[in-house]
């Protein structure tokens, strides 16, 4: 069996030895497991920033990984464990919706994690991201089946990505994110603008025009933000050597309105 | 032989490649090694946030794994350089009381890193971590027995870790760090909590009340902060979707008291 | 053969997940890649900043690592995608100078990364770390012969990387860096001191005398800025247990100047 692959995301940040504490019990339970982080700096609790980027990264990674992902501001509440396979990956999470990019495709399976062969024993109250979701992707990594680790879950919670609806001829939607360059991740997506039929598309953020799509960052002018089709396949507002975020005083939320131009 | 984990704590940060050589150096030696940051972020020159980082963290490693730690103000000074075994583990870096964590036990043995075979040659004034830290650490995970890597040391630098005293009914201790969510860890263990017998405990941090130990996060009004008995075994404050560390004011030595309601 | 070292830089941060999924295409393509980060935080879009980490950092892996960077502005536009041989490594990135380190030697051989069977399909227009790049190094990685990957390319962008020279009886250099300590690199070689006869040596920061050279950071009084051979082989300025950029106010690109003393 090839090594498995066990990539790991939280909010828990990389001054704190949390993530390190998790590797180690991963190691001690599957010693050949290879372990990728997706990122750590999830804002505190921000569970739907975590669903999103768990979301943006997974379909990149060969089938049998396993994703265990940690933003568990309920941690040590009623709130359940999970296990989900889904689409040939893995995903451990607690069941607040971190994990819904698991329950997209049409058939997943689903379990809570209380088997306690599969835990650390004792389990504390405060950090199941060492006690709990960390064991369980090792065991799933190492093959353990995942009908193993607990009792089947048909109803996981999940939420609501934020998504884009047509109005007229054109469609609305969201900001859903700023990434470092400080371009602007919006609800729009690439098969929903490709729907839009015909002619140049006009794109406004906020109410400001920022023009058509372009096809690469060089094919802007320096300081005017453009929107463009980005990796993950959603529409983006960029500055091309610059921030869009900054230019435009845009966040998570504001509004986005695709039109076609002359329409 | 399975694969040797190497953990690798410093306070070099991540935006310069220091990590990265440490780490070329360790797979030029030892290619098999498993490397595992715990964490980089430790304050420039902050030996004992250091060493309380490798204390949290270590136990939740599998024996035989090699722990290299560099918070090293005396590089370059004849300060000495260790390799210590014990508890399975491995530990090494500067003797300025880093691996105090190391010497808690009854039984440790301990060598002073001379041995030239197991060097850079030259070994630079500025970058211990490179030249005598990281090829140490990768002979012991591939195998080079520690007495080989220079003579034995009995009086390894020990740092007094904070702790707590009773008084009265109760017990005196200190914040000793604050996590990413604003967590104040404290020099109180569950251990020393246990031992007072009976009724319920109520906490004071730097003179304010912040009540009885609550089992878990969601146990806790917002916004109100609480103590609970945290992931490592030590009395934590918190407050519930929020921070302890901006409600209370208190940093690092800030005093926390801890005694039996009515008494 | 045993497995490959794939070490990664970019300007990406840690906070957006691109650089796990350039390590899922990687560990896709080349299961048994060892992945070891350099740096994510090179400033955005400085590809200066990039090749000096990367010429920094290299020299410490062993024979047959693949060094992947992407600081990358003209993603998307014409600019060419490199695979260079140089001295035993491998380098991928874009064809803007930030590969440079590989240039050096007198012998390299590159290639245009044009070849569709080693690309994603499509390739986007905005990442082409994940297109181009990480699909490049790991086929690198896996053992596919470099001349697989594109044609020959001969005539690749370099950087002139910050020197110094010489005047009168001294030399002239600059400031290239400031690592997390405060600590000023500069472009100030330890060979071309070496070539300067006798005589102790005096080092001048943007006018200020900062004294002469010491050979460990604790041989300088706390509080006085002192020079240093760096472990990097470069003269540098640093302030004992505190930071030489905020005592001296000097940044990128300030001028040192290191005449003989007396002289």
């Amino acid at each position: 069996m090839p090594s498995p692959i066990i990539t790991l995301t939280t909010d828990f940040g990389l001054r704190d030895p949390f993530v390190g504490i998790m590797k180690g019990v991963i190691l001690g339970i599957c010693q050949e497991a290879r372990l990728v982080d997706l990122t750590h700096e999830i804002a505190p609790h921000d569970v739907l920033e975590g669903a999103l980027a768990l979301e943006s990264a997974v379909a990149f990674f060969p089938e049998g990984s396993v994703h265990v992902a940690v933003v568990d501001p309920g941690v040590g509440s009623p709130r359940r464990a999970l296990a989900i396979a889904s689409a040939g990956h893995y995903f451990v999470g607690p069941d607040n919706g971190l994990l819904t990019a698991a329950l997209r495709p049409g058939r997943w399976s689903a379990v809570s994690l209380e088997a306690a062969a599969y835990r650390l024993a004792p389990v504390s109250g405060t950090f199941h991201g060492r006690d709990i979701f960390a064991p369980a992707a090792a065991h799933l990594g190492c093959g353990v089946p995942l009908e193993r680790l607990g009792p089947p879950v048909t109803d996981p919670v999940t939420l609501a990505l934020p998504g884009c609806r047509a109005e007229g001829a054109g469609l609305v939607g969201e900001v859903i994110g700023v990434d470092r360059f400080g371009n602007l991740i919006t609800s729009v997506t690439a098969d929903r603008l490709g729907a839009l039929d015909g002619g140049s598309l006009s794109v406004e953020v906020a109410g400001q025009d920022v023009g058509p799509l372009v096809g690469c960052y060089a094919d802007a002018v320096e300081g005017m933000p453009r929107p463009i089709i980005g990796s993950g396949g959603r529409l983006e507002i960029f500055v091309r050597n610059g921030s869009a975020r900054e230019r435009l005083g845009a966040t998570r939320g504001t509004a986005i309105r695709v039109t076609r131009r002359g329409s």
